[in-house]
């Protein structure tokens, strides 16, 4: 009985959906058959194409990074991929009704570059609270994340030509942040961290969260990936004659980072831990996001080096003395790499504009840019946490960190 | 003894294979020193090079797709290395030597590109029968299998500006099938289950299929990063202009049948089976093929969701009906995916033509096509298929779904 | 107290290159906030911003390959890091300080991709020692080896317009190998060798390398996309109306091995070894570097065809006698793969130059170059193999092929 009528609730959804599509269908589109003409370089365009499906490769990738619990490796691939879906669809839809003008004007190569950039600021997002909701809330958690990107999007930069962002109101600037380090790593670090304090899952600290060899082995390939794809995020929306210089510091961070963590580890703990070096090697791409284009192919190695000591460090001894303060546990360690690296590359940017005198940047912009993320997205993902934990109902002990209750498995029975 | 006489046999025929090519060598090839010259546009080559390897990485990911049955994950990969090289030098050469001038006129990124799409349509088709045939079998397929696709090549669209295709002769116009719902994914489904029909294995129906929680991990990976792939490959043939608008609804189609695919598994089955989801999640990024260009994002995006749904309930319901009538067992179930949902998007175009009165298309042209494409492939997958059954000799049971006859196998032993 | 000198002595370290670095981020780096423009062509500096990424793909994907002793993935995905890291840093820094002008002239995309080139070479290399050295010698290793790379390319073709090679100044032509059988394949093997013959570890005849399918599938994963990478790797600096035709041999050369290597491991073992079959799959892709823009798509047919079969007979016949006439194990059997059929692809170039007449290309200059990278490798590689065994200090026998030493594991306890 009670399956019939999730069964008809979920026909009946999805029938809702379809039929308000079909009208847009109906109406907005028939003037896509006229097709779509680029209006610009269309050497441009097909690398903006490529740039696309590189990040979409990221985001799955990410999905494999969190992939390491043995017992809930498929259900991290489908809230990834739920979670995605949701926050790109609304995101665009947003767009295009509340900023757009006609299909034409609305759509091209930098809307789906933002669309997935939004959808893989989610993803890292729910690293800090995966295992702890049920599947279908990892889709709603997509979908109310899109309002909050868009909020700190137009905090930072406004959106298009016609919405000016806060920051410039204020100080007539916009942030500077070309590689991310605050729209995508601190944003998600922070509402990911806000919703992790709203749930407050006391019962996740108690999990043991085991791996196996080749459950990290997946996460070695996702890490060792993201750091190869990485220069195609930070240089998404750039220029074409500043993608080259993005893409050789984005590099050199990430050397820096693969050499320091690997230190730090070993000094510190002996022996490496792979579930903390195959995050912390990533810390220098994740800050030359905001000082991207204010430094050269060393300082970038400088700033990997540094960045890759400071998430090791804050894997080691900041995570277990933060998550026991705030009561919470941040289940991939999102807020060592992303928060903490994030966090860096905004203040390097920070000193980095007075010292070289970057042009059309502003250094005070960016430190209240800063906190300015920092503040809207622990907030909102605070708010929104308290809705997903109102909407949970009951969630047992084994469900934590288990996806043996969404997934129908096959293995072969013990002889 | 035997095992020197096919020792003897196969290096014979590489000599063959070697002395046949080798004249090829120095008689056809000595002009290629003189340098390929492109004729056209230099940034559109590179933009066909990144395709080509995109669409190469998507014939490999196919692979992991299938590779779930844990006693028979190297032979999968080893039948899709087989059949994809069979089916391409074969394929490339019929193009040379039997359509082709010289071999500069003959060689081009577009060749390239057929080429591979040619055998990712029969590495697509040996999923209806993997585990079933012996493994220089999959050899023998690939290489039968490029003259089927030539066929369905000319029938739906000609070959070169030369050769008017069947469609075009009887009609005035060739079939509307920009991203391939009825040249690649029918084709390959509709062959496949028709070699499927020639075997008649009744014994598979019996065999367990067990999977791993990693096995299914390669899974995920593959089908996800098969989705992020799939624009490169419906746009691979369009002119630069059309690109962004092909990329933009492939997407979208694809948000539509992972939203959908995800609602129906969960509504009738109350778990997710992951192997009928990281296929169905796919469903709209086949169906999208034949109408791309005739629909906009809105709409891609329902075409999406309404064949992640037919998609997974054609896994739940049709499957097992199916299988039984035609006493075949269609291993992977490509029919569900890649059958279903290329008919479904082959009527949508025969929809779509009339209703936005689409410039150089044909609605009765298109119905007929995939009519055509139904036939031909599944009549020559059947006469295949009992070439392949006579030749197949001894197949014991316990091959059956098995690699352990193919491989060497150096685990660990039991302590 | 141990760990504390350690960590002291590690932050020590960290600090100084942190300081050294700092300066020249304070000296040399401030005009590159003037910005980095583009000399040339931005469809040519996109396209090599993809090939860019593609390569350190390939790069990750070669630890993939590796990695099929199941207690020693992890030691080789880390190996592989760092001695990436250390080469690519070091060749970079050379470049500059010693051969380059002014930041703006020695960075440019052709740097990043020889950059990426020498840290593929020496991460082919320590395929033939893994598994010997304790982890943070293969930083070392990385290091040591970024100038045995420079002189290799010094030798065959110069550095930059200023350094004329030596084999030019000898014989007025350099060498022609322009998809790397010589520089990269050969340099692998035989400083790989040479570092191996120095350490001469009898005892990795007697460790089991146990293995398990999914450390195996792992393996198949890597191979197949190494396969369908590879023609970025080959076409990585050739100027743009030469692509094509580089892409197009790869891909023929690359079915001729996939082909044969099976035929080979067939007819010989009756079963097919997959660690013998993924790797001699790719001998055609190295075979075809040095004569790549030499010979037409059917040649190349051919030459991965005779690649396919020699590399698999080296597996099969020449490893076991070769490494114990060296006393020394090639641990993934890299010889077998880079170093034979890079042979191959050299001497095939040594006879089509004079046979077709290669404009710009010297026969006898080709042969004295695959002489000279040979023996400049591996005497340079048994040089530094002596450095890393003075230095390696006690290495006990369960150290051997395994990374229980060097990671933190938390699998579930059995129960």
């Amino acid at each position: 009985m009670k399956m019939y009528v999730k069964t008809v609730v979920a026909l009946a959804a999805f029938l809702m959906v379809a039929v308000i599509s079909f009208v847009l269908f109906l109406s907005g589109d028939s003037s896509a058959s006229s097709g779509y003409t680029t209006t610009g370089d269309t050497g441009l365009e097909n690398f903006k194409f490529v740039k696309n499906i590189m990040i979409w490769f990221m985001l799955m990738l990410v999905a494999f990074l969190m992939l390491f619990i043995k017992k809930y490796e498929w259900g991290v691939a489908l809230a990834v991929l739920l979670s995605a879906a949701g926050s790109f669809v609304v995101y665009l839809a947003i767009k295009q009704f509340l900023f757009g003008v006609s299909i034409e004007e609305a759509w091209n190569q930098d809307l789906m570059l933002m669309g997935v950039i939004c959808a893989i600021t989610v993803v890292i997002a729910i690293g800090c609270f995966l295992g702890k909701l049920k599947m279908w809330q990892y889709f709603v958690a997509g979908i109310l994340f899109a309002p909050v990107f868009l909020i700190v999007e137009w905090f930072l930069f406004g959106i298009g030509l016609e919405h000016e962002g806060l920051l410039h109101m204020v100080f007539g600037f916009n942030a500077s942040d070309a590689g991310g380090s605050m729209l995508v790593h601190m944003c998600a670090a922070y509402f990911g961290l806000g919703v992790a304090i709203a749930l407050r899952e006391k019962r996740a600290f108690n999990e043991p969260m085991y791996t196996t060899t080749h459950s990290v082995s997946f996460v070695w390939l996702a890490s060792m990936l993201l750091w190869v794809l990485w220069p195609s995020f930070v240089t998404a929306l750039l220029p074409a004659d500043q993608v080259f210089w993005g893409m050789m510091v984005c590099y050199l961070a990430g050397i820096g980072s693969i050499i320091s963590a690997w230190i730090v580890c070993t000094a510190i703990q002996k022996k490496v831990n792979p579930l903390i070096y195959t995050y912390a090697m990533l810390a220098g791409p994740v800050a030359i996001g905001a000082p991207l284009l204010m430094i050269g192919p060393w300082a970038a190695l400088v700033i990997g080096l540094i960045a890759g000591v400071i998430s090791a460090l804050s894997f080691i001894y900041l995570h277990p003395r933060l998550t026991k303060a705030i009561g919470a546990l941040d289940v991939m360690g999102v807020h060592n790499l992303h928060g903490v690296a994030g966090w860096f590359g905004a203040i390097v940017a920070v000193i980095a504009i007075p010292l070289y005198g970057i042009d059309g940047a502003d250094s005070l912009t960016n430190l209240v840019g800063a906190i300015g993320v920092f503040a809207i997205s622990i907030a909102l993902g605070i708010v929104i946490g308290f809705v997903l934990k109102l909407t949970r109902g009951k969630f047992p002990d084994e469900h934590m960190f288990s996806d043996d209750a969404d997934f129908i498995k096959s293995e072969k029975p013990a002889e």
